[in-house]
């Protein structure tokens, strides 16, 4: 994506090849970062505002590339909400832009002291945020991360090397043409956004030995993508990995809070990672409340499988195997297993779900705030549908993903996630004794 | 480290035994953590009070099995300065207890409101402190690092396990008894602190191998340790790797004061992580400045090594090789660089160093803000030592090291550092539209 590199997807002949191409994207990343870490504030916003002007400047031939790709994916036999996942509409178009205005309108995280104060032998210590250097991001399926990715990074001082699904290659190379503009443009080296210009899968192992190289590699995507990932990685690795999401609703729930909810989580969207996957119900309102929320999801076309107890309210329904229960559908399928308590609740989220979205549905303030305290995830709600973990919704202005590690970022990851810190200390001589 | 435990070190007879091991003691690791999540503060710290106790008591065999340590270590032929860091001196263990009550003195990092906000839907997003779960630690002769890790991952509300290295087995042995009393005393699981009770080297890839049960592996040492476990590792991970510090000193730089802080940075204790090795030095007061340095250092029977200029300057002295620039002498070795001038300075660092701690002397406040903002190191000092990063000097009461990564922790590690986050979102029926 620099200046001379290829517009169009290339095939690149040996595994050694691309490991050649990408430690060169790496170097220059690399050295991109070093120019980055020092930009102003303005600067940044320039070459933001650039690229907004250049998207909006190559919107038909970016759409129409997102055509070829969606015709190409129909063609391999995609299924309704992985091809959703792919589609660039012109709602989701206008959005992507709206962000990029909305990040230059955020404050610039970089250069914030975080804390400083002085120690009793008069050392002043200040703690201030730094950008992390080049940050490379796996991606699949979703555009618009593309651009989310790139315009976060870039106001956070961070150089991008960016590696997206091949179902996705004619899109992304549209978009990443017009970032590069936006760039050159704003005199800011090419090679601060740079798109990775082969689908060779080669591609992610050489990503993940760039040591020295790539400050952070962040993986967004199943299980194959990130169980590759952290085979191979040799550099710091941030997991955006799948959304196991549950929905519990609590004998105390609103009957229609409950139905909302659960229609909501699976249904609004359902080939996200903050889609509800499986319904647990307390047993004491199983009998009265599965019934009304069955029949709104099959209104919705929802497949339901469910545990035994379930299938005796609803009889005919699929049973729901071990399986079920470990599986992220993305799509119109929700497994339901009526439970005890809050207590089995929380077990069979703790054994079953990827630390990523959970509910309660209730109206019991002590049981809401005890599963807050256990459900160890990253982001834990009460009566409020888990579709709502995403960047934009928390008012980050836009998101670089959703990390379901413990380390460094946990949920939407945002501006100031992007940035690492350093401590900058001043002295008169203090000598250690 | 369990009651039921070897309290002395065994030897497993094959790499599948040791992983065996260290896969039960992660499980064991983990449900322990899950207890430790909801302990309350005053549990902590009672069972940190219990520790120290049980420390205090134990003193005479904890010295006693660090003299066998350190006998086995001279009779290897240890060297000087790495037979210096398996020491425990007592007054390194009068430091010891002090950091369990200072960390008992510290406020619990765990259940902060780090933000809180409302969102113009009315959700109510809160972002709040909790532990990371089960931490395993990698290190090396330091015996202190057994305790010092042990009482700041229990304050943290983190379970622990421990893999120090052969050298202080014995010492490390009867250090972690003395912590399994302290524990079981206050009636907390013993696994909530485990010492992994063989020296066999599969033990490391083992321990990087444990996928969903350690949430964050902490290597500390050398090039040897942080290559295997960066090989291995599954899980995530922050290197606490080496240091190869720098002292700047300016054209403008006070002549006393560079001579002292070469001094402290260089031998105050030279087997740690941030004393210094490489000396740059502007060519303008070379000259002047280099022989009372140089005389300084002999006193203290430094051996130099220098690049050509430096040669000129201190003749006599051995030219140091491109090598030189990269090592970790953790010796009394130093390696002296004349620079043209800042920038020089700033790139040989850039070039050659770890990120680790430099420092810059000068009276010229422009050269220094230039130096800090320039130099991207955990830690930058204008006119102090380098010998001050380091938790205790920072306040902090404790340190589990010094992490040379830019993720989650950068420099000192502290209680704050060994938490994770979560958001805690409360609503009343909000969907996402």
């Amino acid at each position: 994506m620099n200046s001379t590199a290829p517009t169009t997807p290339t095939t690149t002949t040996t595994p050694a090849d691309t490991a050649q191409l990408i430690a060169r994207l790496a170097r220059a990343g690399r050295d991109a970062a070093q120019a980055l870490h020092t930009a102003t504030t303005a600067q940044k916003n320039r070459a933001l505002q650039n690229i907004a002007d250049a998207l909006a400047a190559g919107r038909q031939s970016i759409l129409a590339a997102n055509q070829k790709d969606l015709a190409a994916a129909a063609e391999r036999g995609t299924s309704g909400a992985l091809l959703d996942r792919l589609k660039l509409t012109d709602a989701r178009f206008a959005a992507m832009l709206r962000g990029v205005h909305e990040v230059i309108a955020l404050p610039d995280p970089v250069g914030t002291t975080l804390a400083e104060w002085t120690r009793p032998n008069g050392l002043r210590i200040q703690k201030i945020r730094v950008p992390i250097g080049l940050i490379a991001i796996i991606f699949e399926s979703r555009p618009n991360v593309t651009v989310d990715s790139s315009i976060l990074c870039l106001k956070s001082g961070n150089a991008t090397l960016l590696r997206g699904g091949s179902e996705a290659i004619h899109t992304n190379t549209a978009l990443a043409d017009a970032i590069t503009r936006g760039l050159v443009a704003a005199d800011l080296p090419p090679a601060a956004i740079q798109l990775i210009p082969t689908t060779d899968r080669a591609a992610i192992p050489a990503l993940c030995a760039q040591t020295g190289l790539v400050d952070l590699l962040i993986p967004r995507g199943g299980h194959g993508l990130i169980t590759t990932v952290v085979e191979h990685a040799r550099v710091p690795v941030i997991k955006h990995y799948d959304g196991i999401c549950h929905l519990y609703i609590h004998t105390d729930a609103d009957p229609d809070m409950a139905v909302a909810l659960t229609i909501n989580g699976k249904c609004q969207r359902p080939g996200v990672c903050n889609a509800i996957e499986t319904l647990l119900i307390d047993a004491a309102i199983a009998p009265t409340l599965l019934p009304p929320i069955a029949d709104a999801l099959r209104k919705h076309h929802v497949e339901l499988r469910g545990c035994p107890a379930t299938q005796k309210i609803l009889p005919g329904i699929k049973a729901a195997t071990e399986d079920d229960w470990r599986t992220e559908y993305l799509d119109l399928i929700l497994s339901i297993r009526v439970v005890d308590d809050i207590q089995h609740a929380l077990r069979h989220i703790a054994d079953y779900g990827s630390h990523h979205s959970d509910a309660i549905c209730t109206r019991d303030e002590a049981a809401a705030r005890h599963f807050l305290a256990h459900c160890d995830s990253a982001t834990v709600y009460w009566n409020a549908s888990t579709r709502f973990t995403d960047g934009y919704e928390f008012g980050f202005g836009a998101e670089i993903g959703i990390s379901t590690d413990k380390i460094h970022a946990r949920g939407p990851m945002g501006l100031e996630e992007l940035c690492s810190y350093k401590y900058l200390i001043t002295g008169n001589g203090q000598l250690r004794q």
